[in-house]
């Protein structure tokens, strides 16, 4: 059985029994901010790693499969996306892919935590280079409270891009956050939110979905991908909505948005839920 | 930063920089064969683990994935499959799925290591439900010799379940080995390897497409997965054909079969590579 030396970083995930390491080159910086611990290394093949409270975020390596889900799927379903709302999403990455997209007129991005944005600055420059863009809003408050303040029917998309549902992102996985998200979506909005593992988090998964159902959001899809420094590898985002159906999209050009993982043929195999996937919707829709 | 201690089983990829950690509930057995150190241990939460050499080969939790994609996608893209021949997949776990298929009329597994099957029908029985069908033959020998000597023109579908390309399954990745594949399989035939993680072993994915095209296989289909268990999360299956275009597939009722991962929508998105995916294949074809 080989062994771990001082040189990884280790997260464990007690729930599955599973823990996934990646060797550090150095250790960069450590910021205590008043919501968190943040942590920059230097890894040996992964490029640069940000961790929050001793969870991975992201590598260099391997953010674009997540932003590009989080962000492309839900823009091509939107038939016209005009103001963009993402809670969380402080790396910048996703407000970058969004801002790709020309007709969007807005982004508003609410991280509690100002400093993970000015840690992605330096340290993942790559994904904040939209950061000046006009359509831009960066703020830095609680995404919670910031919602409950916004004025109804004013967003088209709402992008919950939050770290797990404890600490500071418990409240943004519960009934009474996507009852407040329903109310500033206008009729035909969506809501796409980072859904943890399908494979090893499922109880939360199927939690979510039945509280966003609570919520009025009638229509959900699951779209599974993988995620190589997350628990299990596999992970996945959920889009719902109070009105439109979810299983229709745009065609969109986006040759020139130089994107990696995102393609309509990944977007519309998650119209055929894996069964895997479809046992989740019946535990939603048929329990 | 966290530390594992030693009720953890650890699998570190040098290459990447990464290691995969399950929590170990006890070891239940170590064989050592003629050629290789196989272990099996319960685990905390993904039942049985089967470990060979150091690196994890399969749980009882997840491997429904792997074996699905090594089968499902391959028998829908042959149009009439009769004849299977499996190298490795000593689990057995390919060859239960094959053996659903009712039109299939023959699967000859090989495995070198006669303990890995044995050790398989005990601890990962459900994989082993199939062994008895008439239509099985098990056999314990070298895949590459067995191959060698194996009548021209005689196989349908070729499916390569092997090990790393380390130690026994070394040999499984080259264009002498491809040579011997082409020469066995019918002119409508098709080949079916696991073909290593996009992320992480992107060369070795490369490097073996070039031998399979330098051997005459000059149409080959990636299909990346998730694979929770092994480096990165992210594995890939790669079909290979000498003339017959892989981008088709039967319509084919699996109702019965009670899968858990596969459908023709996750196969048909492999159709449209990913742009991560289609890099790979212009470093192939397109060098």
């Amino acid at each position: 059985m080989h062994k771990l030396n001082d040189r990884w970083f280790t997260e464990i995930s007690a729930c599955s029994g599973t823990a996934f390491s990646i060797k550090i080159h150095k250790k960069i910086k450590t910021v205590q901010t008043p919501y968190q611990n943040i942590e920059i290394f230097e890894t040996s093949k992964f490029g640069h790693l940000m961790a929050i409270d001793g969870s991975i975020m992201l590598t260099s390596k391997e953010n674009f499969v997540y932003h590009e889900v989080m962000s492309h799927c839900v823009l091509a379903t939107h038939d016209q996306p005009k103001h963009v709302v993402i809670i969380g999403g402080g790396d910048c990455g996703t407000m970058k892919e969004v801002l790709k997209h020309e007709d969007i007129q807005s982004v508003t991005q609410i991280d509690i935590d100002e400093q993970v944005t000015r840690l992605s600055e330096i340290y993942f420059p790559e994904l904040c280079e939209s950061n000046h863009d006009p359509r831009a809003t960066l703020r830095f408050q609680d995404g919670i409270k910031w919602i409950d303040e916004a004025p109804s029917s004013s967003v088209d998309i709402l992008i919950i891009d939050s770290t797990d549902p404890v600490g500071p992102a418990e409240g943004l996985f519960v009934e009474k956050f996507y009852q407040q998200c329903r109310r500033i979506l206008k009729p035909d909005g969506i809501l796409m939110q980072q859904s943890e593992s399908p494979l090893i988090h499922d109880d939360i998964l199927i939690n979510m979905r039945k509280a966003m159902l609570n919520a009025g959001f009638e229509n959900q899809l699951t779209i599974p991908f993988p995620q190589p420094v997350y628990q299990s590898g596999w992970w996945s985002a959920t889009m719902a909505s109070t009105a439109r159906d979810l299983k229709t999209m745009r065609t969109i050009d986006m040759s020139a948005f130089k994107l990696k993982f995102y393609n309509s043929a990944i977007h519309r195999a998650a119209y055929s839920p894996q069964p895997f996937i479809q046992a989740i919707d019946n535990a939603v829709f048929a329990p």
